[in-house]
């Protein structure tokens, strides 16, 4: 775990999650170098949290081979932070091997998505957090151990989720030591104001553990989902480039949020991202020549930021 | 003027602007049958505020040749309304003679762009807004008269825009005689911070004058700040099916917030539209067929709503 303070409280972190959650459904995968300049163009264009993968198996996951480079990568660039998912003990021992920052353990607010997504319960998720924060204090690297819990705001296979278990998931992994918790719209099942109601009462109860919120544009809301959870006190939020990545529960509908269109509404909600959106926009680019058969999405790129007037705030 | 109420306070009115701001751009316009024929098909989903052409001249804008018979179309279907931009006295004129039920008057938040875009001051604007009031009382019809302030969140010629401008225009608007007054983020410039704030003083200081916010979803904001002025209290947004229309400010950017996720966004926030998205987007369906060459955008006719869930108020 690094020194300095990786999801300071009186600004926005936005989380670039391309390289990970982006790459779950392309047909084809950059290379290492590839993906390293990738990292190092969206480093200069002033981005500093990057999810860089999930320790799997290297048969099933070929897209995460390269997992302990791009972490050594990171590692290297001063006030950067790297996460990946840790879904099994097993996962956790390779990532504690390596300089990641933060381990993220996923679960799920049902216990119906918990068991597909992941093969294991929702209680037996709580006590990987556990593992993985007894673990860690072996590691030099002493990571810091995140959750984050999908299906939030609605479950592809329950259905409606009540907010009330959402909350006391919430309260599980942060009894069990999680230093952050995110709250998942797997599914781009959300709409703003669930968003702030939810995210409301997770702030409010998780007190100086910081709250994440990790949204898919499914349904053109994500951009007002962003929103609302701003306006509700959350300051970590997760995007990924281009809006990179698909979602196996709704076929042929856009994927993360776009990470370049989070930097926008950042700014123009008066909150300092200290992220060049030209830059930025070289870097999506980029992104499109290294994945050339993937479909890009986001606003920003389109029709450029509003020169005329006023929209950064520093 | 119809005597049931155009616009309830305790709900949210949604206008459908296709057939006038959505034709501003279009390479080619539908025949007046396909025309009506779009308008039923919305009237069976449940739509009932139709904004259908502008009063000009028929030489230089064939596109509203038809607007006579659209409106008297409208006013055939028991509790839908049609308005319409009326941006001089011949179009007054011209106006009073129909049974529409709301005369539009547009000018500006900046002198510059109003005189770049009526080609008159806000001065004189605001002036025909009193002749309006004054002429409608003539017509056995009695139509309300709306104005609305355009580049109220930011200017194409001018730049940022006070708040304060804003405010004391739509003031202006009210005491020249306006029973409805809309900000319109007319070149996509806003983002939903700004959105709320400028839609909280406004609805504040407009007391019981119906408040209208009309968006551009030209950066993604889109339904951000449909969401936002939602949140201040504005019970009427404006959009076009498909988000038809592109804004001559801003090449190659999308148009107007799509009318379709407005009534996604508004059901998932709580308000009772009472229009099937279904039918909507059989509607939507009909659109692209009699205008082949334009693209239409929107989300959920893509993605469709999340069946699992409950995402429907009514």
């Amino acid at each position: 775990m690094r020194e300095d303070n990786m999801y300071p409280r009186d600004t926005i972190s936005l989380r670039e999650l391309s390289l990970r959650d982006g790459l779950q459904m392309t047909k084809t995968f950059p290379s290492t170098e590839d993906k390293l300049n990738l990292i190092q163009m969206e480093y200069d264009a002033g981005v500093t949290h990057f999810e860089v993968g999930s320790f799997l198996p290297v048969k099933s996951f070929p897209q995460f081979a390269d997992i302990r480079n791009l972490i050594s990568y990171v590692s290297d660039l001063p006030k950067a932070y790297s996460t990946a998912l840790t879904l099994n003990e097993r996962a956790i021992d390779d990532a504690l091997d390596t300089p990641l920052d933060e381990m993220v353990i996923a679960l799920s607010a049902t216990e119906e998505h918990c068991q597909a997504n992941i093969k294991r319960s929702r209680e037996s998720a709580v006590g990987l957090i556990r593992t993985a924060v007894k673990k860690r204090k072996s590691s030099i690297y002493n990571p810091m151990v995140a959750s984050a819990i999908s299906v939030s705001f609605g479950c592809s296979i329950s259905g409606d989720v009540d907010p009330d278990d959402v909350l006391d998931m919430a309260l599980q992994c942060a009894e069990a030591g999680a230093d952050q918790i995110a709250i998942a719209d797997t599914v781009g099942f959300a709409g703003p104001k669930q968003v702030y109601e939810l995210s409301k009462r997770v702030v409010s109860a998780l007190g100086d553990i910081p709250v994440v919120v990790h949204l898919h544009d499914t349904r053109g809301t994500g951009i007002a989902n962003a929103y609302a959870a701003m306006e509700a006190g959350v300051r970590v939020l997760d995007g990924t480039l281009g809006g990179l990545g698909g979602c196996p529960f709704a076929p042929g509908a856009t994927g993360n949020v776009s990470f370049e269109d989070l930097v926008y509404l950042s700014e123009r909600s008066g909150f300092c991202t200290n992220i060049n959106l030209d830059k930025l926009l070289e870097a999506r680019n980029f992104l499109a020549t290294i994945l050339p058969g993937e479909q890009l999405f986001g606003a920003i790129a389109k029709a450029k930021p509003p020169a005329p007037i006023k929209w950064q705030t520093a």
